[in-house]
């Protein structure tokens, strides 16, 4: 596997696999595009915002992969990909109104402009949709993993708010970054997976391809929150720190240094943190070998869900998803 | 029909209709109780004080006697009761967290002891609860009709929240009631027969009895906003229009007195509404013939819901679904 360094900064801009499903993400895009007509305009207008704001895609491309992989339905998969980007969607909302956030991927978020009210509304609004979706891919164990799904982020998301802050334990780190990003990742694939002419087996290793996956997408981005640029992260450096979140590198660093300040005031439960402690800290996080270790826990699940990569004659595929699970821990932001 | 007067208060306390699924309902509550095992402590404790307010549980019991009419298999019924009544639970979180509401069902809201953040995040974890129980029916097209009915609910949310305050318009009124309640009432009876053994056209007959009845159970909650006892109904008298909602009772006032003050402010288009010349519009309408016009138009969809009543054997729930319909426009609060 290539090194963090090792992949130019323009391959990470436009990696290659991402135009492998253009053709297919341009019917995902119109199809959750069209999810607002008959609406209040109001309503449509805020959809379009949010879905012009753009992002990554990585959730629907990644399914989109998988499902060609396995020779997934075409229309059935189109209408997966674009269930899991609007639910994630949805789940984002309700997030940048609880964070307060005003801007996410560059763009004013919705409750920057809007009331909460009309926020919680189109959050809910973009779930109804999102679930219709599911519900139109015809298959009814799909349909039961996407409500355990929004179950299982949802739950997780509380657990943050009310048990997370200030806690440094590794159990519930991993329960907490499979809640927050893993389970929909793992659901993407699982039902890609699902909807494709492939026996249980197969579906069970896609399942692991998309959690291993999904678990190092989250620690690299735990990671980027110590070592990225603010300008392409899009948030002060250390924020989860910060807000008191413990995340994988701090947990290294605990292991490593017991006595620094700022690891003694975490033990010790000290919670609000001391902010001017807690900026050491980050600082000292940063330039310790506790980034380098948490980066290589990463790549360990990125090779872990490689193993998992159903084998395939559908060599463009296969290879796309590998570049894609390799981006995912080489990326900058 | 029995007049509004005609049935004694003892026999509202207790309509004989809710004893006739007393058992079946024990298990929807049962069902709804458990969806929080394995959750987070405080998500547990949110869901329990939320089921626990109790409310009169109209809609299970509607899906219930439905279904057992229609011969609905016992364990889908009892499933596909506690998603709706979930489904209603989790709109109702989110309403009064709008609505900042701090009472609901004589018990305090969830909003009035949570943050805001974890309001919206457990009315989402409700939804998710609901769409999981939804899908354990195995019934796709009930799958995407509850989906579908989710939108519904929140675009007339979200409608009203933009363009209604103030309009006073026949065609508004009623879309605004069918998607605020008729449209997951028609979906209760609607999905009891889809998981029953019985035709379409019995299909499409539950869905208008439950139609109707929806459209008259809204109309009995405007005009109780007129005329019901504080305490009962638990809102100051023309809550509704003092926040310019202007439904039934005031759309027949308008019609028959358009000199008024309070109706040339409404039709001038004149928002935020005088609260003193609101004052005296309610007072007016209370006391008008549009009372008994707007009850006589309940009462009619009353009327017009029994004709689709499916015919069957089953004396017993037919005549609890009679009671029930009736109940809806006797109701005091």
């Amino acid at each position: 596997m290539p090194g963090i360094s090792s992949a130019g900064k323009n391959d990470l801009k436009t990696p290659l696999f991402f135009s492998h499903v253009q053709a297919d993400m341009q019917q995902v895009e119109a199809l959750m595009r069209c999810q607002g007509a008959d609406c209040q305009a109001d309503l449509r207008a805020a959809l379009e915002h949010i879905l012009g704001a753009g992002g990554k895609r990585i959730r629907p491309t990644l399914g989109l992969l998988t499902g060609r992989l396995l020779g997934a339905p075409h229309e059935r998969l189109i209408t997966l990909a674009a269930a899991v980007e609007l639910l994630h969607t949805a789940t984002l909302v309700h997030d940048d109104l609880i964070d307060g956030a005003l801007l996410r991927r560059g763009i004013q978020t919705l409750n920057a402009q809007w009331s909460p009210p009309a926020t919680v509304l189109t959050g809910d609004f973009i779930f109804a949709r999102a679930a219709k979706l599911a519900a139109e891919t015809d298959h009814l164990p799909l349909m039961k993993l996407f409500a355990e799904t929004l179950a299982v982020i949802v739950n997780g998301e509380l657990a943050q708010l009310f048990v997370a802050r200030g806690t440094a334990d590794r159990e519930e780190y991993t329960r907490r970054i499979y809640a927050k990003t893993a389970s929909l990742i793992e659901m993407t694939t699982w039902a890609a997976a699902m909807i494709s002419p492939v026996d249980e087996v197969v579906v069970e290793s896609a399942r692991l391809f998309g959690y291993n996956l999904g678990m190092a997408f989250q620690i690299m981005d735990d990671v980027l929150d110590f070592t990225g640029e603010v300008r392409e992260v899009g948030k002060p450096v250390g924020s989860d720190l910060i807000q008191g979140l413990v995340t994988l590198p701090t947990l290294y660093y605990i292991d490593e240094h017991p006595d620094d300040p700022g690891v003694r005031m975490i033990l010790g439960g000290q919670y609000p943190l001391d902010l001017a402690v807690i900026a050491d800290l980050v600082q000292a996080v940063r330039t310790s070998s506790a980034i380098p270790r948490a980066l290589e826990e990463g790549r360990a699940y990125v090779e872990k869900a490689l193993q998992f990569l159903p084998a395939s004659p559908q060599g463009i595929e296969r290879q796309a998803l590998i570049d894609l699970a390799h981006y995912i821990v080489n990326r900058k932001s």
